[in-house]
């Protein structure tokens, strides 16, 4: 075993919840040691933060620009950093570090504005650098088995294509450090849902079907009075080839906890995946019995067999597919390659940022089509 | 016991599905005898399909028309007639039997055109008798609950409708007398999927809702080759006082049955349904542990106890659903009321129509909003 | 069409629940008119009930023994009889039609006592009738289907039978004219729950199998004070061949409603379905992906596709199994032959029998392994 | 943030499974660092294995007996070492360490022999140090969930207890590392299934109920040829109290994966957890709908609450589970108090054995009944 690689953090001080989940992914591979961070922008809050996990005092950094100049500057300087900022603190970190020559993962969407996605796109092309966005449910072995298995013509040509993503934790008015920012145009940029978990949806249609979309409809809706973003999206798409599809998201779907769940059907056969019980995905050739193809079980693609850490039947969840973009990120470090990890990078990124855009502009426009 | 009430049906020859459904759903519950019939235009088939059916020979009828008088004469008439023919075949027969003062069963959706929908309706309302349109997913007895308790503001005011339904039999070009007549605009309307199924996803979201939607947004596509109707079906909807839907119906969504499934969720809580396995209601109150209401179960109301034949956990199913609504029609029809009874008429006929009316527009005016 | 057969029904009075199932269960086909009963031996009850139910006032009979005479002396006499009484009361019944040349349906277990069920095996084999008793499970096609399967070789040698029976009604101490003659030694016969659920779970899994059972060693409780037969059944069992099982039938298992479920365990596959879900039979051949296999969809076996009213998806339950035992006793009374058909007779009731006084006698006995 | 624990690890070197589930659940919270071990008894594969891990060159022992040792006399010696040998070597090891003052997380069964085991028990008392036996279903919020619930009450006085473990890897004769020490007596002990699989059943029944079993009726068998061991465990329990169990392990119940699944049932409610889908408890109360309580979700427990990483609908599974368990054990070894962490130890390996030896012994003996 080679050494463990050095990560940064930005952002995921006390009271965050996304950089806890971050750093436990990048410890179960045992591929990352978290060594620096600028953990907040109080230099008291990011001092106790970075206490609490065992960082160095002269690598608590309360400014990010100074840590990526320090880092960059140290022999034993971070590999990677990642960005677990609220949306609007995206853009310049990651082009600081990457101006820095520091690899970046960063946490979807990928900015708050269209400005600040094509500024962090523009210094991924000039540093070179790595850039992962971690759109973190393209890491279940079993939605990168659908993909294969899309990509191999095991359902024929893409048709239907059904994903939605329901939370209920917006239901009613609510103030708490995750809900604060969130519903805040200035730091969660123009889309509410459509940006928090709309993206999600949107990464893994296009991930697994292989298909870019051209256009959509959408409806964004409020319900919550006083609420300043969206808290529903209902999206129609038209993808590349013909296949048709439709999008739901919402934050006020009583009774759903994180139902990320997508459909795809094709000439020859479908599949289904729901992230809440993710080691299942189901398959069901035409005019054949519906066929359950589990994590690690009979049926398995390279892609799907290739980041088991558990025989079937031990469940693997959330965090272990988020583990799993780490443990990529670390190999494709590594080699300089990335072959072989189909991570998502800066052109998801952006693809994610069309997509909230294009949802704003057609709900302002009575839901005309509009391109992606 | 009052006698058993006498049944004439048109259509359900030989060959016929929809037919056999609706005589064993009059058989069950013992409140119909089935004595007369114009099962085929075709004199032999229909002759021959009476005789199986132990329909007395002077009542097996060829001619519609000639049936409605006959029967009208007769002290021993039909007390109603069930009308199973192809869509384009509804109009007439209704019309032929309201006039003759007789009551009508009539399967969805109400009409192949417009004009014969409206033509039904005045007949309707001319002849002052029953005209009962088989929505028969709303005689389950949780769909009726889920109705029962969004009226009763269980899960507060409605925001969020899904509704699908989808199924795979016509995934490939297919050649037999169900699909002939649903692929042919001639015999079915401007609508294939959207009124074959969409309908009963649409008649189903606003019985349990309780609402009427204002607008929809539709995006219908004919997948397979050569078809001339619609085989998917993407529609966004508008509620009145604001609630957004959306319905997908497909009848090329491979390794679905007959998956017709609803999702509500308003202020204060969700309800969720599946045809396929339609003994449980899902019922998610905010903030407190999903419920499992199951048919018969505790937590039942009125409707959803009403019609019952067998206690809990001794699954009833699409038949039994199909029953309630012969049951309940003999109610009124005995009863000469339609109080306590949910039973699917004229209006929602019409309003089905209106949603395929809709749907085409929409769909041919780039899914522009339309109103309903 | 040849004409209905005609049907007699014994118990099944006002307040019974049973007898309203298989009226239920005798009309969906339409192969039946119930034309003569004895539906209670209290004459005004027998009266008021025959004419609720449309019997003729000269065939609503308040003694058995008078209505087998008299049934047997009409031209127009009835082709069966139902026996739907507790179960102390099956075989004197049964005697008197069968000795009068009547066929025989008789709800199960087939007698309270041994010697009962041995007086009605006689009777049986002297009359050379049709004797046929309900084990409605067995009408399911999935389960006729898995039957064949495993007769087929699909899963192998059989290994381990699981099967489990649970409700919760007797959880509490209760009185209703149900629970009364089931928690009564003097009606239901020396077993509880193992006589009124145990005998279904014992039947299905040997019907399933093919197998017949050498031994069992049993452990009955009566959980609730006071009451006088057993509510919960723990049987492990040995079959012929080696197999190796265990039975589980509990009328206290908090949470269930009607959970018959049936897991067979072989050399090269596995098969499990539940009576609550019962559309759906999961197939599992070692080393592949399980698959689902579905009531009318791919991958039916004869007996799996004999008897559909409707498409898959389309949810048959109890109801229509219970009716299958109905058709199929009409097919074989008409024919005078049992090929084809899978019911359950008079073997499968002695072998009940044998079943409950062989649990009991082990319990006795410390538990200890008893012949069947 | 005090220092991470050290941790040394006997056994787990490469080709191991169970030692690679050992090193992810002590890095998921960042509690431990690996830093000793003995990996293999062969040298050179203990050094190629440690040097894999990251572990340094002079902690890299071939000799539990000098690692114990070593590390004992060292400054920075381990806080506790994890025993993930076979069976028949963790008495000694867990010894010799315990001995040497130093804490033990062991794998189980406790031991291949009782006599064994009961030498650890003595080495546990003299030594006064932390044993922690890696009974892992029990570190999921939910299973103790339903411990609190039992334990207060919320299903009355338990009656019935089911519970079970599939899986079918050894359907076939099967030679691999795993396969081979499992079915090899002198390795496993006298137990196959029954000490692999059916100890953590039966802890995790008496785990979650609270209960200790007196006696139990079993039934093994070795359903592939020439098999030393069983592979397919049936076994009646009685508790204190009066509540009545079945039990049953199979590694030939083809189909199924990891299927650990217990189901309790009292006087007011049921309780059901499966291990494959283990973020929903399912609770009947009495009369009441069926609730789901989810991981993180409405309801929860003391407990429950206690090991969360991510909020409901992001499924943790098998390796956060047994992180628990590491987390639990960092917590008492730096407290020096138990208190409020329910980690099995050194008396769940005692019943563990004799629950082992009993099975063996009742079904050498016809299956009568034995005392635990």
């Amino acid at each position: 075993m080679t050494a463990k690689l050095r990560l940064g953090m930005v952002g995921g001080g006390q009271g965050a919840f996304i950089g806890g989940v971050h750093r436990i992914a990048a410890r179960i591979d045992g591929e990352w040691d978290l060594v620096a961070g600028a953990l907040s922008s109080n230099p008291e809050r990011a001092r106790a933060s970075a206490a609490e996990l065992g960082i160095a005092e002269d690598r608590a950094y309360s400014d990010f620009n100074e840590m990526a100049r320090a880092e960059a500057a140290r022999e034993d300087g971070i590999d990677a950093v990642a960005i677990v900022t609220p949306n609007h603190m995206h853009a310049a970190p990651a082009i600081a570090f990457l101006n820095a020559g520091i690899n970046v993962i960063c946490d979807k969407p990928l900015a708050a504005t269209t400005e600040d996605a094509e500024a962090v796109a523009a210094a991924v092309k000039a540093s070179g650098r790595h850039f992962i966005l971690t759109h973190n449910y393209t890491g279940y072995p079993l939605t990168r088995q659908a993909r294969e298995m899309i990509a191999a013509g095991d359902i024929g040509a893409v048709r239907v294509v059904q994903v939605e993503y329901a939370q209920d934790w917006l239901t009613e008015e609510v103030h708490n450090k995750q809900a604060d920012w969130r519903t805040d145009p200035a730091k969660s940029g123009g889309g509410g849902a459509v940006g928090d978990i709309g993206t999600h949806a949107y990464n893994l249609a296009c991930f697994v079907t292989g298909l870019k979309a051209n256009a959509l409809a959408a409806d964004l809706t409020a319900f919550v009075e006083g609420r300043r973003l969206d808290d529903n999206v209902n999206v129609m798409l038209r993808f590349e080839g013909g296949a048709k599809g439709m999008l739901w998201a919402s934050q006020v779907a009583v009774g759903n906890e994180n139902a990320l769940r997508l459909r795809v059907y094709g000439s020859k056969g479908g599949l289904e995946w729901d992230q809440e019980t993710p080691n299942v995905l189901r398959f069901t050739p035409f005019g054949e019995p519906p066929r359950l193809l589990t994590r690690g079980g009979a049926g398995g693609t390279a892609d799907g067999q290739a980041n088991l850490r558990t025989p079937g039947g031990h469940p693997e969840g959330y965090l272990e597919a988020f583990a799993t973009i780490y443990a990529n990120a670390a190999a494709i470090i590594r080699d300089g390659s990335r072959a072989g990890a189909p991570l998502p990078g800066i052109e998801d990124g952006l693809s994610g940022m069309r997509f909230i855009a294009a949802c704003i502009e057609s709900s302002g426009n009575d839901s005309a089509w509009t391109r992606l």
